[in-house]
């Protein structure tokens, strides 16, 4: 055939891909777990267009003709900017604000979508994926969040990943208050701070502590300019970002034994005049050994700056806050082996406004360069408190998660906790005799009425090899086949194909197979439906698929 | 509060809605139900991104500078246009296209997803809409297309709606030839052809005559320019498209009487010289009887053109197809009342090569106007041989259908096929003494450890008349009480609210409600989770989310 030159290239815009019926099968089996979960939860599902207003979403406001960047946009013919969404999270804050006196308060929601990004797309970054988030809205306490990360670390196992996982939880307050402690308060310097924190795992304490001071120079000799801290200051921040066991001697007994407690642990203590180790104790009793050290990690941040953590408001209302939901992880039974107090969560800026959490996969795994990487991050969240007030003229507390949909599906599929099995392909019923469709059609009617899965083969040619080949491909569990000899005999041949296969791995003599057949029977038209029925691989799809 | 003037308005761009819980329940039940016919028909889920470059979709290339005419289109940041997916079938062209090697051939998929439309939104008219389709790719017969409308069938009933649908089918080869015929090429007049039939129930017969004629003059005395055709062209079409059992006996007795059959349908047939009513008979007893006579019209019409079917290949094509499709019907035992030929469904004429299909619901229903009227449409498709063939130098035949996944939810709604009872929310555990967060957190957590759907009352404010509104608006079936009473003696207060309800329906006299105190319990503390279980609503929720 001479060539078309006004052929279009069959391709996708980059960033976007296609999902085959594994994938799909894959994804559906994770998800119906989730939502198992997060039912149980007491949280119902909502969804909300892919189109929101742009000035709606929040974050991308136009300040340009085609608000495009970062977002996709198009301008509506009344001239108004919409966008597609880039989260869950901003069309809930609207969702809620716009039905709010019909929603019942505080409002449990959970909702599973794809998301837009209008961004360079690089290997496993898409400019579409899916997010499950799982939000409340007006609920403003810390048993709130709590119960956020409670329900990630139940997720988390009913995906058969107990310890293979963690929440790490932290209060974006002490970071705040750490902040104010050691005297930055330019967001430009904040997050010049915050990158060279970032840097932690790839320069190591001492790389990170010069970006921090008064800059690096690498290898090529190339100078990056510091962040212009003091030692004190140095030293309070990599305690708070380094925070590990190795410090807790340290901590508990240095650190401590510096500090005075505050009035409101002091009266919910009723300490009055005990030494801090044994107040250590206390409160490990209470929050468990893992808590009360973290909760010790950020009193000595406070005092390495020669500060007392109560008198920084701030902090010590994150401080407070993380105790409460120390408290109530260890009364609810979750250990830091689920659920762990972690000063050096640092998550999402923008619109965070105390607890963050996020769910850490702790197994490894081999990165690009071959080397042993912790698997990491499959989601996280925090509170927001004030999405929901650009469009309330009030206060509207509201926390919640979100989980990344594909990347919590490849961590399953390397833990061998989703099924990757191919698709049960449908029965075959070949075409033998070209003027007979209607009798093969027929014969699979009344397989499909039996609740068989089943089809006729459809294609051009009726090459026996390529009605094989198409099974073959298709993972059908048995092929049906009546020719001129069988129409006459009134029966038809029926070949189970696992049975065939598995003869065919141990048979090795030609002749012995072509007498046995393994796997093949010819058996009468009238008893085809149940014959086909008692097939193992028929028999489990009709068993899953009642 | 002050007013913040900088408040953004809550609301969604038009045409975009949001869904509740209950309206996903339902779709969600629809669709695994549809799912389930179309597995056991052989179809496998694939699933493509929202976005497809402009040219690929095809029918919207861009003429202007920014192709958002019809579609959402976005320009990358390499200039190339990018649009939304205006329905399911132009992304799959280019999936097969794109994927040829690696498919199974014939390649058989289904999709759910949503679909943009730029368009003007109305009532019921929306921008953003889910579709459910079925394709099979690379399958030419007419046995493919057959296959299609079994399946639209087996799924209404597996909807529950056997009895209130019908599938009809025509081959707008059928109506090519027609246009043929009465020597109409021009496209413009086609359409102005369309357009006049499609008001044949707004003016009946007599006024698409003028419409199909000189022209026609409305009350107001505007004139609308006729379709210029004369009076054999317009009863000839007047005839296809108000073909109904009143003008049966006339087909039989005369159209067929004035007919020579064609050449394939003789040789077929084996008939040499019979009378006409004798061949009607036999090709009643292999189609039925009203396939016969649907096959009939449309020889009549050519006979009152003056010609023979068989003298038009185009025509004859469609004819012969139908006829195939008719024999493949009545031998899988698909009768007309729900699987019917109809000479007079038009169908998205864009892509359609061949065969066309459309569920019609023939239940009626009220419209804006209080008239009843028949519910109509919930979906359709048809032959398209050509869309694939953009991407690939060779012809690829292709067949499928698609359902309007909203407009058959309503539909079932209106039949009481769908499920619309409330969804059952959470035990809602209530909070009675402000410092004992965790103690109720625990009640929750071992009441979610159960398998049982609960929740804490999350509220600022503890008051309990709000948590028992809450519980109520959350459809609660159950509320958890401890005060200090409770706790002094280890026990709960349980309130079953459904037996609550039902009580209060019937008690009338206030003294004996306060003793009786019906649906409430008292219950030890460690008995809470046992008793919960065996309320029958929480009962009923576990069992299906089991």
């Amino acid at each position: 055939m001479a060539k078309n030159s006004a052929l279009i290239e069959p391709r996708l815009p980059r960033g976007f891909i296609d999902s085959e019926p594994a994938d799909l099968a894959a994804i559906e089996q994770m998800v119906a777990k989730i939502r198992h979960v997060y039912e149980r939860y007491g949280f119902d599902p909502i969804q909300t267009p892919f189109f929101e207003y742009t000035e709606a979403l929040g974050k991308f406001l136009p300040d340009t003709d085609r608000p495009n960047a970062g977002v996709f946009s198009v301008q509506d013919d009344d001239e108004q900017w919409m966008s597609l969404r880039y989260d869950l999270t901003a069309p809930l804050a609207r969702y809620f604000a716009q039905n709010y006196q019909d929603l019942p308060k505080p409002f449990r929601s959970y909702r599973q979508g794809w998301v837009f990004r209008n961004e360079k797309p690089g290997p496993g970054r898409f400019r579409q994926f899916m997010q499950f988030d799982a939000d409340t809205v007006g609920a403003g306490g810390p048993e709130s969040d709590a119960e956020m990360c409670m329900m990630m670390a139940d997720t988390m196992d009913a995906l058969g990943l107990a310890g293979k996982y963690v929440v790490r939880v932290n209060n974006r307050k002490v970071l705040d208050g750490v902040m104010q402690a050691i005297g930055v308060v330019d967001e430009a310097q904040k997050l010049t701070i915050l990158r060279a924190i970032d840097k932690l795992d790839k320069f190591g304490p001492e790389g990170v502590r010069l970006l921090l001071g008064k800059g690096r120079k690498d290898e090529s000799g190339d100078f990056t300019e510091g962040a212009g801290l003091g030692g004190d200051q140095i030293n309070a921040l990599l305690l708070l970002f380094g925070s590990s066991d190795d410090n807790s001697e340290m901590v508990i007994t240095q650190g401590n034994d510096l500090s005075s407690f505050s009035l409101q642990e002091r009266s919910r203590d009723e300490i009055d005049s005990e030494g801090i180790p044994s107040h250590y104790q206390k409160l490990a009793d209470r929050v468990g050994e893992q808590a009360a050290l973290r909760l010790g990690f950020i009193k000595a941040v406070f005092l390495m700056l020669g500060k007392n953590l109560d008198t920084n408001p701030t902090a010590y209302a994150g401080y407070d806050e993380l105790y409460q939901m120390a408290q109530l992880f260890a009364s609810a039974g979750y250990g830091p082996d689920r659920i762990k107090i972690d000063p050096s969560v640092v998550r999402g800026l923008e619109y965070y406004t105390g607890p963050v959490f996020e769910i850490e996969l702790t197994f490894t795994v081999q990165n690009e360069k071959g080397q042993d990487v912790v698997f990491g991050s499959v989601g996280g969240g925090g509170r927001y408190d004030g999405l929901v007030s650009r469009f309330r003229n009030e206060h509207t507390p509201a926390t919640g998660f979100s989980i990344g949909v594909s990347r919590l599906a490849s961590a399953l599929k390397l833990t061998g906790n989703l099924d990757a099995t191919p698709v049960t392909g449908p029965v075959v019923v070949t075409v033998m005799e070209k003027d007979r469709i209607a009798d093969y059609q027929k014969m699979v009617a009344d397989l499909r009425a039996a609740g068989i899965r089943a089809e006729l083969f459809l294609g051009s040619s009726k090459n026996m090899g390529k009605q094989m080949k198409y099974a073959d491909k298709r993972n059908a569990p048995a092929v049906i086949i009546q020719g001129s000899d069988e129409r006459e005999q009134g029966v038809v041949q029926i070949k189970d194909l696992a049975e065939g296969a598995e003869a065919a791995a141990s048979i090795t003599d030609n002749a012995a197979w072509k007498t046995e057949r393994p796997g093949q029977y010819s058996v009468p038209l009238s008893e085809m439906v149940e014959f086909v029925k008692q097939i193992p691989a028929v028999a489990a799809w009709m068993k899953a698929n009642g």
